[in-house]
């Protein structure tokens, strides 16, 4: 039988979904993003976004989704950013309406894979990657494969007795250096008074800041902007060492959206863990951006399948 | 040609080193304990209690060692609680004097290798194994094997801005849940007032004060004592929880000195880490003592010889 060409690759995290087809090499042939995820219909939006790639041209379906995976029954038993999809059986569900093989893992995971596969992480035996976007999540490659580990990598607790988290821990990695804990900190200080330029943002509700906003007025000079994502890159940085010295990694690798303020919260991160982790280590671990960016979820998913199959 | 019927394993760390012949099933045949780690002499000990047990039915030696290990040169890079053994090539010096294979790993590693092959590890394909004692070591064992990874799960950071560790980071584990963070918080807590049957311990010398100690007078019902183990073990819960939260595995495994206290220490770490860890990996993960005890560095260490002989 002919080899099948193409997987459909979806990622379902923060706030959209992003399906894609894409071929063995693992470029991506065609996408699309819509901001559903919110919503309760994400399973709908799944099933019509992949009907889109449908063909008997495709192995398989891999769906990359936020929270933690039971992989066998293809059930997400816990998503604290990501709620509406907790308990959707997947596996079953997208099978049942396609008739092809499914496989479910971690959005982060994914990432992981995304890059191992065809991104930053190519050249690299073992890697870490943190995903950083409204929450932190994290993908562990080893000996050239993915960890089948949950690698809650933002669910670590950094400040023993800090805030609590919707996990249920206190003082997560993410509560201090995600882009919810960058949007939140700022809001605080402009409520207590601190001067900003920040102030007039969105209209004049400050609310609506993004961390994209943050990262303009930084870039205009407002103080308070570049402490807010000094302050979380100097956590992010201190998970960043204990993933290091836990992990040992060749490479660390950072996606999300919030890369895009690389000079100041990524340059600010590094920084902290050259200071933080055993020398010995960090002198042999490389710290460096997703080439994949947005599309390393998409892409990894597709490599379940074709990991997989060899339909 | 005949297979050797024994390997010699010896383990290097805290106070100690243990060297032993052991059996192709994991047996102690026969062991040497000396206290001899804190001197200079560490590979002159090392070398006289191998000779001791030196035989042609001997198929190679294991060595674990605390610290950041170079596997491929043989050497310590790192080892901030044993300086004395940083920078010597155990396995060429080793090898020279016997003339025989030489392997080396960290010496939790080996204790975690040492459990997964005969101890409190058989029955779990993966598992997290904490060395409670001086410092806090860790080693992870996955799909049956050990990982190949530094594992200092006593140098993540717990408390961002935490005290400074002889390592470099701030706010490690190992700072804040291990014997020597007990007997620091409790002389400290003596010197600044607080009443304690501790004052009485060591001869009036307080200083002298051990674990052991704690553990004494807290079961005599002192009040300080108890808080030291307490307080100690919830920050273990802390280190624990994040474990679970990035390796989710089957089982986490607590070795070493300070398990003598379980029923203070280690109870209050296990209730502190169910109430943080993600409870839907949590669920699925036991907690339990190491069975192997003292010997499981030295039969991890022999495990070493017999996984990568054939001799």
């Amino acid at each position: 039988m002919r080899q099948k060409r193409y997987a459909i690759g979806a990622d379902i995290g923060g706030t959209n979904l992003r399906v894609a087809l894409v071929d063995r090499e693992g470029k991506i042939v065609e996408r699309i993003k819509t901001s559903s995820t919110e919503t309760d219909d994400v399973f709908d939006s799944l099933v019509s976004a992949i009907d889109r790639f449908y063909s008997d041209d495709v192995a398989g379906i891999g769906i990359g989704v936020a929270g933690v995976i039971e992989r066998a029954k293809g059930i997400v038993k816990r998503s604290p950013n990501l709620p509406s999809v907790e308990g959707i059986g997947f596996i079953d569900g997208i099978r049942q309406k396609f008739s092809l093989p499914v496989y479910i893992e971690n959005d982060a995971n994914a990432a992981a894979l995304g890059e191992s596969w065809t991104g930053a992480g190519r050249e690299f035996n073992s890697f870490v990657l943190f995903t950083l976007g409204t929450g932190i999540g994290g993908g562990v490659i080893y000996d050239g494969h993915l960890l089948d580990i949950a690698a809650e990598l933002g669910h670590i607790s950094i400040e023993a007795d800090g805030v609590r988290c919707p996990c249920g821990n206190n003082g997560c990695l993410e509560s201090y250096a995600s882009a919810r804990a960058m949007t939140g900190r700022a809001v605080e200080s402009i409520e207590s008074g601190t001067e900003s330029l920040m102030k007039g943002c969105c209209e004049g509700n400050v609310y609506k800041i993004s961390p994209e906003d943050i990262y303009s007025y930084a870039l205009e000079g407002d103080n308070l902007a570049r402490e807010t994502l000094k302050t979380a890159g100097r956590y992010l940085g201190v998970g960043i060492a204990s993933a290091i010295n836990i992990f040992s990694p060749e490479a660390v690798i950072l996606a999300g959206g919030l890369i895009g303020a690389w000079n100041i919260y990524v340059e600010t991160a590094i920084k902290e863990a050259s200071k933080r982790a055993f020398p010995e280590i960090y002198g042999s671990t490389k710290i460096l951006p997703s080439l994949l960016k947005d599309d390393a979820g998409v892409i990894g998913a597709a490599c379940l399948v074709f990991d997989k199959t060899n339909s």
